[in-house]
This record gives structure tokens, sequence and C-alpha cells, in this order.
């Protein structure tokens, strides 16, 4: 059993990333189109935000000092508009709706029906702190903040938080290119006559799907990783030689589905590189990766279960390290153990950092003021039910952020 | 506080269901494509698979009778290709490859490696039992089994267990066709300048990120629904209503972004469309919901995390009833407890059952005998580590079906 003499530990995919090239190539993002990239620098806000106070509510911006009191209403500031010429004595009020930035000389908002309206004039019955129903400057954040550190992968949770605040472009890493090859005399392609395939298959043959499944993994799980080419290519060993040789000189990585086993037929073996050859794991033990030129050459079985399996302990650590990943994206809803009490009589969502324990998730609650998303810290979004919940009870959780124990290694 | 009198607790969204309109019209699509699809009918295999002994190993097809013994080896079979012209006799041998179907007459594998080459003979020196190294007929399904049940979301591991059958064709049901329409004067939209941007920002502006992020939502969790549309209007009312018509028109269903305050601007008011206006969840009071001809018009607040809980909570029940979802898929990567030791030296995946327990999740191990992924009760794949693990270890478990609790209401 030529290929199975000296199966590797799995772990030993770690020796290999020394040998790897990162992508350090860094581009100019716009913010709406970062969700996958990893930053290349730490983002870190340019300015406070809001950079006035901003209404967090409809109503009458005033001067706090002035209430209670009668205002004449002078003007009218809706979200979005800016009055740079609009300012409030003390005697004065300008309407504003929610996230819109007060005038000068105004800081607290009366509610609109909060107030009796009197002709132009309205009256405040009662006294209104300074920052009332407004978002005081810089609560969003403050000038200098991290907002997301270098390696972490942008989700569509944090494009959101910059937007909000006004950070339109990012510096992130360019995404790693990976080309896949499926390999495989037996395989038939989609798209085809579907009643054709299923006679094919009764005959022997094998519809093309473990190269895709390992793309839609990739695009699912990686998204700063670009599969850029899928090519299915006969057995004939020339044949797969041109396509990893065409891949090697045009992308970063590339995968080799099928032509694994201990048959003649045996690309990776027949390529030459040397490598790691064969991992102590079932299935998938014929997964193999060697280092050409920097670049990992990756074999993986032509079963789709088994593919996969090598994708998740050999392939995703080696591609999370050539895009320079710390903080991985992550997915989906989880339940986890909140780690306070959170009152309430209405349904509520609330940010969480998510903390890994022995057989559990943690899921510890962030106050935050605005509603954006980006608070280094978060990881996803708990829901509490009407009523709230204590200490201890355990609640469904959107995660944005990877809860697997190790950032770059196998989960 | 007009829009905060008689706000509806969240349950009271499973009153509005049997008014909605569910999709009936069903379509016969490639399995290929089939991903994110409703099964309208349960898929049953309409034939054992595989129709004859494959080859598990690459090796010498035998009649394991004959076993141990001399044989002539009369031909080949590599996977893929269909010899209906060879049988082996008790005295002859097939070379094929895994995957191949065993010629008539063989019942048996012997590794390529377990035998002694002798010119146009193998020597084969142990006995083989029936089907050792080749997967029987009918091992991967029979004939009969039902592999998704009508109302399961069609997940790319069920894709490839469809094909790997012979599978090629499956009902489902239409998808649900979406609308979304974000409105506000202080919308600016990309793609622009991001300068130009940033400097709008600091003046008031928003950058269009909630129906972006309510689109997204719905894309990566509810693959079942299509966003067909998703335009920006002003707050002029007539265009908020052109567009809303339009969608109804063209639609299943129109999701309104922003205008949702007490202020004048309230789009889903001034439509009159009644429903229920409001409700108890926090952020996100302004979320509605109104039923017009069978079809469900939602209002969500204008802040991106007010509007994704009015998604979770309003929105994602009623496109499930609407998509005839009775298991919805699942994403990303868990912790769960097994529920029996897995012994094995190297590392294992393995398919598992995913039941919520008390404050966690219980993975127990399904036995399969083949490479794909359609086992009706599994819901996700668990890593083993290299050694095994005992009942109540836990393990990271990659879903690919909802684990929330419940199938059809809010999480």
């Amino acid at each position: 059993m030529r290929y199975l003499s000296g199966l590797n530990p799995v772990a030993r995919v770690a020796e290999i990333l020394p040998q790897i090239k990162r992508v350090t190539d860094v581009e100019k993002v716009a913010a709406w189109d970062a969700a996958g990239r990893v930053a290349a620098r730490d983002v870190v806000a340019p300015h406070d935000y809001p950079p006035k106070p901003r209404a967090a509510y409809d109503g009458y911006a005033v001067n706090s000092e002035a209430t209670p009191g009668r205002f004449r209403v002078i003007g009218t500031v809706l979200v979005g508009q800016y009055r740079g010429d609009l300012a409030v004595g003390s005697g004065e009020a300008v309407y504003v709706t929610v996230g819109a930035f007060l005038p000068d000389g105004a800081d607290a908002v009366v509610p609109e029906e909060a107030v009796e309206r009197d002709g132009e004039y309205v009256v405040v019955k009662a006294r209104y702190e300074k920052y009332a129903n407004a978002d005081p400057p810089g609560s969003y954040v403050r000038r200098g903040t991290v907002m997301l550190s270098q390696g972490t992968v942008v989700t569509p949770f944090d494009v959101v938080g910059l937007l909000d605040v006004g950070i339109t472009t990012i510096y992130a890493y360019r995404k790693v290119r990976v080309g896949i090859v499926a390999t495989g005399d037996e395989l038939i392609v989609p798209p085809i006559d579907p009643d054709t395939a299923a006679e094919l298959v009764m005959k022997g043959k094998v519809i093309e799907s473990t190269a895709s499944l390992v793309a839609w993994y990739i695009q699912t799980y990686m998204p700063y990783v670009e599969v850029r080419e899928k090519v299915v290519a006969s057995d004939r060993h020339e044949e797969v030689r041109a396509v990893v040789d065409k891949f090697l000189a045009e992308y970063d990585a590339v995968i080799i589905t099928g032509g694994a086993g201990p048959s003649e037929i045996d690309h990776f073996y027949k390529l030459g590189f040397g490598g790691l050859r064969g991992f102590r794991m079932k299935p998938g033990r014929p997964t193999s990766v060697a280092v050409v030129g920097g670049k990992p050459v990756f074999g993986l079985s032509g079963y789709p279960i088994s593919a996969l399996h090598g994708v998740i302990r050999i392939v995703e650590p080696v591609l999370r390290h050539m895009a320079n990943v710390t903080r991985p994206p992550g997915l989906g809803w989880v339940y986890a153990t909140v780690t306070q009490d959170v009152h309430g009589e209405m349904a509520q969502v609330v940010r969480v950092k998510i903390e890994p324990g022995e057989g559990e998730l943690y899921a510890k609650p962030i106050k935050v003021k605005h509603h954006s998303f980006t608070e280094p810290e978060a990881g996803g979004l708990a829901l509490i039910p009407p009523g709230g919940v204590k200490k201890g009870d355990v609640v469904p959780v959107l995660l944005y952020r990877d809860v697997r124990r190790s950032g770059t290694g196998p989960p």
C-alpha cells in the first residue's frame, strides 16, 4: 500500500506553513464591498461620530437649560439634511427627525408627542437633561478607536458599522486565488440532460459533485478565498499536469480532487512534488499537500465526504494562513448561555461577546448605545425572549465571528 | 405616540399566517441546481444503488468462493466504465478501480497490494468473504427509501447524496419572490466615490446599508427566497406607494425599510393596509406587517439592527410559511455533546443527528456505509479527534440543518 505507508498525523500540516507564501498585496476597498475581505491594517475611526448631537427621536431640538418653557419653532432639519445656517437661541426650537444632527445651540430633543403646539410656538412642560433623546457627539465611536483589528475578516455586520460612522474605505489583503481541478474519466459534468445523467450513473458513471462541494465550502466558509477556476479533467496524467502547471502559474494554490487511490491513476504522486502524502484521517486518507515555489498543491479524494474532510483539516488552515486571517468569520444560529441577567418586558436582541467554555458557549451581553454593529468585542446577536433572561439561561445567538477554539489551526 | 399605542406581542405574527398565500407552483429542478429549494414531494429512491456490487478498493474482482486461489486476469474495469460483456468465471479475475461495478460473477475485491502477480495470473493467498472490499447492491440506498421529505430545504450536502445514487431531478416549490424598497431622503447609495460619501456622512447623510443587510440575511439564511429587486426611494410617499404597488403586482411579498418612526414620514401607516402595526420588541418597535390580497407587506425600521431584528422575529417565520418549509437548512460550526463513544486512532468525520437539549446540542453518530451525504436523519458532520471520543465529550459540528427548536416560528 504505497500511499498508506507513513501516513501523517493531521497536526503535521502546521509544519508546512512556514514554507508557504502569505498574500502581501494590499488594496484599498470600498467599505460596502469589504465583506469577506481581511483587514490589512487596523481600521481606526478618523473622527468622533456623530460629530454633533444627533436626534434619537422625532421632535423639537432645544437648549436643555431653557426647559421647561415656551419655544418658537424657527425651522426643520430632517435626517440627512445639513443646516449650517441654523442655530437655536434659548427661546427657540427646531423640528428634527431621528438621525438628524441638532442645530448649533441645541443639545436635547423633546418628543413631538410631549409638546403642546401653540401656533408657531411649542410648550414644553418638563425639564429635559442635556442630550435627552439625543446621541451625544462621539457616542457611536471616538476618534482613534480600533473598529477592526488587522487580520479580522470583515463581516456584513462590520460593513454596516463602518458605513454608519462614515468609514468608507479600508485596506484589505487581496483574496487568495485558488484553482480546482476535478479528475476522472468516470465524471459526467452538468449541465446535461438529467435523464441521460441518471442512466449513465446506473452504468457506473459519476456526476461531478466533489469539486463542487469543495468550492461551495470555500465560498461559504472562506470568503477571503476566491475560486478563480474549476475545471474537470480526464485521467490522462498529461492533461492533469497541464492544468496544474497553469494554475500554479496564475493562482496562489491548487486543489486536485480524485485520482488519489492506490491504483495506477495517482495524479498527486505522479506530479512528483513530494510533500506530505496521506494523513491519518478517515475518510480522506489520500489527502496530500506539497509546496511548490511557496504555493500549496492539495490532493483530495474523489469522494465528497472524504474530500470535504481534507478541506476542513488540511486545506482550510493553510488558506487561512495564506490569507493572513487571525479572526475568522462565523455563520449560523447557535445556542449560548448568557453570563448575566438581561431585563426587559419586550423581546430583545443584544450584541454579545462569545466565549467557548467546557461543552458550551457563553454569551456576554455588551452595552451598546447606538444602532450599528461594529463593536470590536462582539461576535453575535442574542435573542432575548419577552420578560428577559436570567444568568445561566440559554438563548439563540446569530454568530458573525468564528467560535472554533483555534483561530488558525484545524477546528 | 401614535405608533406605540397597542404594540403587538411578537408571537401574534402567527395569527396572520392563515391569511397568507403559500407558494403552490411546483417545478422540476435538476438536482445539481436544487440547493436552497424546498422539496415539493418526498424524494424517493427509484432503484437500489449501487445496482451491482461496487469496488470499494483498487484491486482484483473475483468470486469470493474461489479464494484463496490463482486467477487469470481477463480484463479491466475502471470506475465509470461499463462492461456488460465481461463476466468472471471461478478461476478468473478482472482488475477494477474504486467505484467500478464488479463484472457478473464477481462479488469481492482483493486489494492490488495483497496479490502476487505471475504473468497473466494473480495469486490470492487468503480467503475473502462475499462483498469484501465491495459495496453490496443497495448498500447506498434501497429502492423506496425517502431521501428527503416534502418541506425539506435541499442543502449542498443533499445534492451530493442525490447525485451519488443517480437521482437527477426533484420536484421543488418555486422560490418566494420578494421586493425590497429602502426609503429615505437621507440615503446615499453605493457605488459612489468613497471620499465623497464619507464627507456626506459627516453632514448628516446615511449610506444605505439597512436594506442591504436585510437582503444579505435573506440570501444567506433563507435560500428558498429570491430577492428579485432592491430599490431605494425618496421619502415622497407617492414614490414609495408606486414601488409597493408594482412589487405587490409582481412578487409574493414586499419589504419596506425606513420611514417608520412617529414623524410625518410613515409610509407603512400611509399605505393604509392596516395589519399588525408595531411589535413589543426592542429595537425594532415600528416593525409592522399587513396582508394585502394574501401577500405580506412588511414595514421595518431604517436602522440596521432594528430592521434585522424585525426580519428574524416577524419576516422569517412568514416567508418560511409561504415557502412551505418544514425542515430549514443550517449553517456554521457549533459545538455538540456526543451521545456515544466513537473509537478510532485516526482523526474522523462522522455524520450526526442533532438534537437540542437543555442548554446544549447533542450529536448522535449515524452509521453510514457509503460516501454520500443524504441520510434523512443526519443534520451535521462531527469532527472526531485522533484517538476518538467518549460519550459526553464535546466536538465541533458543521451543521446543515437548522437546530433552532421550532421549525416554523421565531427562533
